[in-house]
């Protein structure tokens, strides 16, 4: 009996994986060359899916890494010179600002204690700062930041660049790129993939910056924003690409496209109000976050009165996953992932199996 | 009916391939929390499995990353402070000089016309180089650098690091990695997977030069090698891995320990040897490199007399996929790899075909 995983990430793969994995398999497209014409359209297909999904002009590139963290770096390496700012609120922008720090960049920050978020009117932006680092969804936490205050925070601050961490919420929020001039997200999150592939959106803005910089400064040599943005004109990578992850985001993708993504976003808010209610309603359970609207759409914290761990064997013993804690909070919450995988019926299961705790 | 790719990356995938995919599928690995003992147990699978494939010893660790081209930054950023030295004789160990330029280290560099290798003899290595960076197998043009000569390079240079490219050579090359502090490869090569994953062989002496570099100069952020160590030590990596690469290629190494890795390197070289036999003797084509010890086992670089557009076609409709000629060389040669995944008598039926046009 399969278990339905409700963990964070990695996370439950979607429905449509196995089928399109086959399809991959069964056209031998894990040994085509990645300079041929046959790829070329493969990595076309995923982008141009991407960009109908996400809604991202032609404005932005949508390139292909190693995974999340390495597009930490890679903004940073191009769109900062000298400083960046941050605003923290758990393990992954800490991580993103300690990113600036270890590549000798003067890394301003605005701190909050875990389960607390930020409202762009309360964040003044340091006059030599030249991005400003968000985190839309923090993981660790479940806090999000409302999309609108990340506009506006934009608005407030037209001169500086905006890098926007959507690891795991993307595809849910509904960004206007003309405000973004980055975003990225993993796989392994909301679109059901293993995990080994980050998406970077990436604005005309933010190259024109790396080209800048890089007169004076190195901007790194691996995967460096010029050299990706140009191969990707030509739909390559400028090294071999992970072929199976970018076919298979292509797919899903195209499922989410099918589905339309205001039906997507509707059910994600559909399910997390379930759980909230659940949450708010039930003894020995009640939200780390305590902010409404800053509560994640797509990763629920609940802090737990008995041990979270007893309550995860439980579940599982139940056929389903759910995550613990983050760092300290590890004994005593519990991190309810609600990605499109895990449909409306899987979540009423899970509320069912743990109202009867 | 299925094609048997002959190409140099991404390659013909590994006869076994499709069945340890369905046992990671049916197991729901691409779900398994990358903090989980589970994870663990799996990862450490693999190192052990290539630790007795390759014999690294226990002061060399072994790290998973993107890819090759992000462990050439990874060393140079870990291994140099201020000067390197390369081995150019190809398009892939040029990029690997350009990286160091572009981390603004000073790259020294010997360079030869593609075709043409090194001997230890030969190489003067400049006094305040300190890293040495050889190519055992250069993909774009089929020279390798013998084991024996890359020792002796050591050798005669025992105050500097040597990192070894073999990339699409492993796990051919048998070396003795007292004399080798860091190598690497990616797995869409002699492993037969799909691309995605990179894998980085270091020493502790490495580790040591690398937390010096740190004390005045930045050694990246994302997958920096004492973050990177830390992680290994406990059988995990720093960020989200691609859990589904990395299992997939413990299964393949256990698989080559079963049939044993002389037996592997035995029969690359019967099969090389049977397809230069076939070059040397047939009319219409010549090895591209002349001196016998320079010629790669793993990848079989030919000149055509006939466009080699028009080979390769004839080859496809007979069920063969070979590569053509790297970048300037790409219409007057042939690249016909010779992994583990194509058999001998795969071998002989393309050699049958060649002899047919």
């Amino acid at each position: 009996m399969p278990l339905t995983y409700f963990t964070p990430g990695p996370a439950q793969l979607y429905p449509t994986f196995e089928s399109h994995l086959k399809t991959f398999v069964e056209g031998q497209l894990g040994s085509i060359s990645h300079r041929s014409q046959q790829y070329r359209d493969l990595h076309k297909f995923t982008v141009d899916q991407l960009r109908i999904l996400l809604n991202v002009p032609d404005s932005h590139a949508i390139l292909f890494l190693g995974s999340a963290s390495e597009i930490w770096e890679r903004i940073l390496f191009s769109c900062v010179e000298l400083e960046s700012f941050h605003l923290v609120n758990g393990s992954f922008s800490t991580k993103f600002c300690d990113y600036s720090s270890a590549l000798n960049k003067y890394a301003h920050h605005l701190e909050k204690p875990m389960g607390e978020g930020f409202a762009a009117n309360e964040i003044q932006v340091p006059e030599y700062a030249e991005l400003i680092c968000v985190t839309h969804n923090e993981t660790s936490s479940g806090v999000q930041m409302p999309v609108a205050e990340i506009h506006k925070l934009k608005q407030k601050n037209p001169d500086k660049l905006i890098a926007v961490d959507m690891v795991s919420s993307a595809p849910y929020p509904d960004f206007d790129y003309n405000l973004i001039d980055t975003a990225f997200f993993s796989v392994q999150k909301a679109f059901g993939l293993p995990a080994g592939l980050g998406v970077w959106i990436v604005s005309e803005k933010c190259l024109k910056k790396a080209e800048s910089i890089k007169k004076q400064y190195s901007i790194g040599a691996h995967n460096d924003l010029p050299t990706l943005w140009k191969n990707a004109l030509n739909n390559e990578t400028p090294a071999t690409p992970n072929v199976m992850l970018i076919y298979l985001l292509g797919k899903i993708a195209e499922d989410f496209n099918r589905i339309g993504v205001k039906t997507i976003r509707k059910e994600t808010e559909q399910k997390a109000e379930a759980l909230y209610k659940f949450v708010e309603k039930t003894g020995g359970f009640t939200s780390f976050v305590k902010e409404k609207a800053n509560r994640s759409q797509t990763v629920v914290v609940v802090n737990t009165e008995t041990p979270s761990a007893d309550i995860i064997k439980n579940i599982k013993s139940k056929g389903m996953v759910i995550g613990s804690g983050y760092g300290k909070f590890k004994d005593s919450q519990l991190r309810i992932a609600n990605f499109p995988a895990t449909s409306i019926e899987q979540t009423d299961a899970l509320i069912h199996e743990l109202g009867k705790l």
